[in-house]
């Protein structure tokens, strides 16, 4: 059983309206919409990741879930496991000023120790005020344009830079390490998207999974995606550093498919909020890439998956 | 830093009302009652359990906050670490058991892998549907009677059993593994109990939270503690027995304190809800013990604590 087959198995359980059919990154139960996102030593964060980060992280990466479904910060329960005082103490520290950048109320939890040598284990179950609108990964239709607010790829190429160097630092690490959720562009966009979702696994599996949900395909547009100056400074902006963008993990942006006709720019979002038009939904189940040579084909590799 | 400094850390990020002071096994908020709890391989459970029983668990250990709160079941997340299939498709197996037995809508969650080795970790949200009143800790005063629903002593004999003997069978071994929630009965209390929590890291430390958070002592009789037959067959019934009964964990058995007078048997108990007086709390803070003998001396160890 991979992820995917897991996903299918907890489906078959929960099965009530409120778990919108798993197909979503939360729950909508009673005006509240619910996360939980876990992350492990060595699969999400490095052993040598400082752990204040580690902990902004983990706030981060729920926050952008309920960004996501246009909802506003409420509170929030701890997971950890406990083992070394400074790393422990750090840790706590970023997720205090996290929550506390964020109006995130932290209300309860569990601290568990673990066996001997045993990767640290942080999950966080946040919880947001729904707004009037929540939109789902299944609402698209053929012909909403697909917006993303954010920049892809920076956060991959940071990891890529700590995977060759422990040492090393600036801005791309620093988008891996804390990245940051976009609460008001999520809160404006869920007013008027069909579907929304955040990209979290790599765009091109997220936006396989808002096709799968919304029963579309997509086109989309290489050359629109949204790099970072720092990104094209490491990586250059050819196809080749196109798709490694469009597949990275842990970008933490938007990706929202919004009626023809509707430009976000008109929609007062924050200022300096990074928005581009990438593609399309489309007709069938596919997804089509291109840029300004023509088709592209479609990577084997579109994004993270968990696997057994 | 061992698990109560963690908590006192934790206690200066957690300032809001909904979180109770972390002094409690659950928090309130809109009329909800939310815990989590999650449990490790080697540490909650032994890696030859069956993994139908591990899911089981972790749904009940979360209901049994509930209880403790006079909650009735609504919805949980489910965070899992994913790896063997097989094992991976048993513990869903269980976990579906349990929310189908309480009523539990499963409704979202996170599914990650670990890295090679690295030992399960398992972790629910539960969230519960208030009652009218939802008894914390703190609320205990001199006076009131602490009544025990449930037995004591069951679940760390079958842990001592199976640390024996990895095929050992039976009730004590049942009790372990398939922990029963006392939902009905935490719901019944809950109306007129000053302080309720589930006992479930051993029964003394856990009454020594309640006294902490109440702001007074206790007088317990160990000869009136509740031990079921298979638990005096297995260790007697003397005073060490007792005390083990007594610092044990994984009970999930309820801790009420209720106004002198009331008698719990006349509040419509589920029927076969084995319930007893086992003390009084009382002034200053210490917890004081005895039994036919006269005054016991309180064991240094009172129960399980997580530590750096």
């Amino acid at each position: 059983m991979n992820e995917r087959q897991i996903i299918q198995r907890l489906k078959r359980i929960a099965t009530d309206p409120a778990a919108r059919g798993l197909a979503d990154d939360a729950a909508l139960l009673d005006g509240l919409v619910i996360t939980h996102d876990t992350i492990a030593e060595g699969v999400h964060f490095f052993p040598f990741d400082p752990p204040a980060s580690v902990g902004w992280k983990l706030v981060a990466v729920n926050l952008s879930d309920l960004a996501a479904k246009g909802a506003g910060p409420h509170a929030a329960l701890l997971s950890m496991t406990i083992g070394d005082s400074d790393w422990d103490e750090a840790f706590l520290d970023g997720v205090e000023a996290a929550c506390e950048s964020y109006g995130l109320k932290l209300i309860g939890g569990d601290t568990i120790s673990l066996t001997r040598g045993a990767p640290r284990v942080l999950g966080m179950t946040a919880i947001g005020e729904a707004g009037e609108r929540v939109p789902s990964r299944a609402g698209g239709r053929p012909g909403d344009v697909l917006w993303l607010v954010g920049t892809l790829g920076d956060s991959a190429a940071g990891l890529a830079q700590l995977s060759d160097d422990p040492e090393a630092v600036g801005p791309l690490v620093d988008q891996y390490r804390r990245p940051v959720p976009q609460l008001a562009a999520g809160q404006v966009l869920a007013r008027e998207a069909n579907a929304m979702m955040d990209v979290s696994d790599g765009l091109l599996l997220d936006l396989s999974r808002m096709c799968a949900a919304s029963g579309c395909g997509a086109e989309v547009d290489l050359d629109a995606l949204p790099l970072s100056p720092a990104f094209i400074a490491e990586r250059g902006q050819d196809r080749n550093a196109r798709l490694f963008a469009a597949t990275g993990g842990d970008d933490y942006a938007l990706l929202a498919a919004l009626p023809a006709g509707i430009d976000p720019v008109s929609l007062s979002l924050p200022t300096r909020t990074r928005v581009a038009a990438i593609g399309l939904l489309a007709e069938g189940g596919a997804i089509a890439l291109r840029d300004a040579g023509g088709p592209v084909k479609l990577p084997e590799r579109q994004g993270y998956e968990h696997r057994a």
